[in-house]
C-alpha cells in the first residue's frame, strides 16, 4: 500500500517539475516585458491589464475543475516576482534634462531605497551624509531634486542647514510627518516643493501597488514629473493635505505602534510564556502576536520619534485609553447589555467593510496557515 | 511598440494556461492520495513529507533561476486545496465498534463541522438540539460519544442536564473555556470525559495543522482513539490543563478580543474616514484594521462570552490597562528615555521570536499587499 502511495507521490513530482519549469519561462517573459516597458515609460503595475487576465484564466479554471481562489492566489504571488524583476531591468527616466539628485541621508534605508530607483531611472544622484556636511555646498550646486531622508527628528534642523538651493530645484523630504517639515522646507526655500510619505519598509521587493502619500508644498508643475517617474515604479500615489496627513497618521502609526508597545510590555511584565502561548493559538493569534513581535525587533527610536512627533499623538492615545477604561467599567459592573449594544454600534459604524475585513482576513489567515512549519517549531 | 507588449503578453497568457491544466492535473493526483490515505488511516498532514518534498522543490528552482521563496509558497498555496479535496474522499474510522455518536448542539456550525468530519470518517452521527430535548434520552441511549457543542453560557448547564450516559461512553465539549466545563463533565458522567477546545473557526476548509487543545479529564485509553481521529483528519493536537488553558486563553482570547472591540469604538468615537485610512495606509495597518473589522461582522454575543466566560479575564483586561496607562503618562511627562529603555527590555523578552515574527510578518504583508485590488476600491 506504501507504494501505491509513492507511485502517486514521484508522479506529483513530476507536475512539480514542470510547474517549476513554466515559471522558469514565465520569468523569462516577463523580464522581456520589463524592457519594452522601461523604453516606452510604462508603469511596472498594470491594475486592468492584471485585472483582466485573473477573470480570463479564473474562468479557464473553473472549466478544468479547478478552484478559481487558488490560480487567483497563485498568479498574484508569481506576479509580486514579476515585479521586482521587472524592476531590476530599469526605468524610463521621466525628466532627462534634471541634472542632479541629491539625497541627504541617502546611505540610511529608505533613502538608498530611493538612491537604487533613481540610478535604475538613469538619473546622477550623489549622497550627501552628516561627515561630508562641509561638502553640503558644492555638493548641492547644481541639484535639480534634493531629497531630505534623515530620522524625524533630524529633519526640520536638516533642511534649516541647508545652503540656498538653485532657485528651480525641486525639495522633497520623505518624513513620516508632514506639516513641520513641510513649513519648514517652504520657508528655506523658494523654488518647488513637495512632501512624501512613503507607506512601506525599505525591504520591499518592488513598489508596486506600494502607497506613496504626498503632500503639495510648491509649484505642482515643477514636481509633476516625479510623481510621474513615481507611478512607473508601480506606486500608488496619494494626495492629501499635511494637516489630514498628520491627523491620520496618529490613528495610523502612533496610536497603533504605541498600543503593540504597552501590548508586549504587558506580555513581559505578566511573564507570559511565547513557546506555549503560540503552541496554542489560533493561526489569528499567531498573526496578531507576530504584528506585536515584530515591533521588538526593530529601533525604539524610530517608534519613539513616531509617537512624540507631534502633541496630538499622545492626546489621541490619551482618549483610547480613557474609552478603553470606560467600556471595561462597564464590563466589570456586569453590564453585558451595553457591550453587545455598543458592539452593534461599531458593526454599523464599519458597514460594509465589516464583511469586506472579514473575507480578506480569512484569505490571509488561510495563507498564515499555510506557512505553518513542523509542530512545535517557533 | 506596443504590439511588441501584445505578443509577450499572449505568451504569458500561453504559459498561465499551461499553469492552469498542471493544477488540474495535480488535484486529480491528490485525490487518489486522498484515497490511499483514507484506506491506509493516514494523517492528511504529513509534515516531514512535506517539509522534504519542498527543500527538492527549491533546489531544483534555483537552479533553473527561480526564486525559491516563490516555489514555496505557490507548492503551500497548492497544498491547502489538496488537502481540502482530500478530505472530501473520507477518512478511516478509527473506532468501528464505537457505536452512535450524539453531537449536543450540532446544527451549530462548530459542531455541524464535527458533525460532517465524523460522518466522513465512517461514524453514524445524530443531532440533539434544544426543541429535541423531550427525546434526549432515547437518542443518548446507547450512544459511544456524546459532544457537547452549545454556546459557553450554556454549556454547564447543559452538561448538568444530560440523562444518564451509557457507562463507557466518552463525554466531550467543544468550549473555548476548559475548567468548568471539564468540572461538569466529571461530575454529570462517570465514564471517559475529555475537554477539547479547537482553535478554527468553522469555515476552515480542512483541518490541516490546524490546532486543536485537549485537557484530559478521565480514562486517556478511552478517549485516544478520538485523538487519532482528529490527528487523521489533519490537526495538531496540544495537550494542556485545563487551568493552563484558562489562563492562557485570557491572554489569547479575552484580552485581544476586547483590545480589538475598543479600539473599534474609539474609531467610531473618533468618526474616523475609514475610506481614507484605507487610501493612506501601509499594508501592516490595512491588515491590523481588518483585524479589527473583521470582529465586528461577527455575533457580539459569541464576544461577552468569552470575554465574560472567567472574572480573571477582566482582572488581566485591567492590568493591562493599567500598564499602558503608566507607560503613557511616562510618555506625556516627556520621559523619552524610559520608553527607549522599557522598549529593550521587552525585546529581550522576545528573544529570538521577534526575528522570526517580522520575517515570518514580512512574508504576510507582502501577501497581503499581492492582494491588494484596483485603486481605490476598497
Amino acid at each position: 500500500m506504501v507504494d501505491e502511495l509513492a507511485v502517486l507521490r514521484d508522479q506529483i513530482d513530476d507536475v512539480d517539475q514542470q510547474l517549476v519549469e513554466l515559471f522558469a519561462r514565465r520569468l523569462k517573459l516577463v523580464a522581456a516585458v520589463g524592457e519594452v516597458k522601461n523604453r516606452q515609460g510604462v508603469s511596472i503595475y498594470a491594475p486592468e491589464r492584471e485585472a483582466a487576465m485573473l477573470v480570463k484564466r479564473r474562468a479557464e479554471a473553473e472549466a478544468l475543475g479547478v478552484p478559481a481562489d487558488l490560480i487567483e492566489d497563485v498568479l498574484r504571488r508569481v506576479m509580486r516576482e514579476s515585479y521586482a524583476s521587472e524592476k531590476d531591468v530599469g526605468f524610463k527616466c521621466m525628466n532627462p534634462t534634471l541634472g542632479k539628485v541629491v539625497v541627504v541621508g541617502g546611505a540610511g534605508k529608505l533613502g538608498g531605497l530611493f538612491v537604487h530607483l533613481l540610478k535604475l531611472s538613469g538619473y546622477h544622484v550623489s549622497v550627501l551624509e552628516k561627515n561630508q556636511w562641509a561638502e553640503a555646498e558644492p555638493i548641492l550646486s547644481e541639484a535639480g531634486l534634493v531629497i531630505v531622508a534623515v530620522p524625524i527628528e533630524q529633519t526640520v534642523a536638516v533642511i534649516q542647514q541647508l545652503p540656498e538651493l538653485p532657485a528651480n530645484c525641486l525639495l522633497v523630504d520623505l518624513t513620516s510627518i508632514k506639516e513641520e517639515p513641510l513649513q519648514a522646507m517652504l520657508a528655506a526655500h523658494k523654488g518647488p516643493v513637495l512632501g512624501l510619505h512613503p507607506m512601506f519598509g525599505p525591504d520591499v521587493s518592488s513598489l508596486a501597488k506600494q502607497v506613496i502619500i504626498y503632500s503639495e508644498g510648491r509649484d505642482k508643475d515643477a514636481f509633476d514629473w516625479l510623481l510621474a517617474q513615481m507611478h512607473i515604479w508601480g506606486a500608488r500615489l496619494q494626495a492629501v493635505s499635511a494637516e489630514e496627513h498628520d491627523q491620520a497618521m496618529s490613528l495610523v502609526q502612533a496610536l497603533r505602534h504605541f498600543t503593540s508597545f504597552a501590548y508586549g510590555a504587558h506580555l513581559c511584565a505578566e511573564q507570559a510564556d511565547l513557546t506555549q502561548l503560540l503552541n496554542l493559538s489560533s493561526p489569528i493569534y499567531r498573526l496578531e502576536l507576530a504584528m506585536v513581535g515584530r515591533l521588538f525587533a526593530q529601533d525604539p527610536n524610530l517608534y519613539a520619534d513616531i509617537i512624540l512627533s507631534a502633541p496630538t499623538n499622545l492626546h489621541m492615545i490619551r482618549r483610547y485609553h480613557s474609552r478603553f477604561g470606560e467600556l471595561l467599567t462597564q464590563l466589570e459592573q456586569g453590564n453585558r447589555d451595553a457591550f453587545v449594544q455598543q458592539f452593534s454600534a461599531v458593526s454599523e459604524f464599519f458597514g460594509d467593510y465589516a464583511d469586506i475585513f472579514l473575507k480578506e482576513s480569512r484569505n490571509l489567515l488561510a495563507q498564515a496557515n499555510d506557512s505553518r512549519h513542523l509542530p512545535n517549531s517557533p
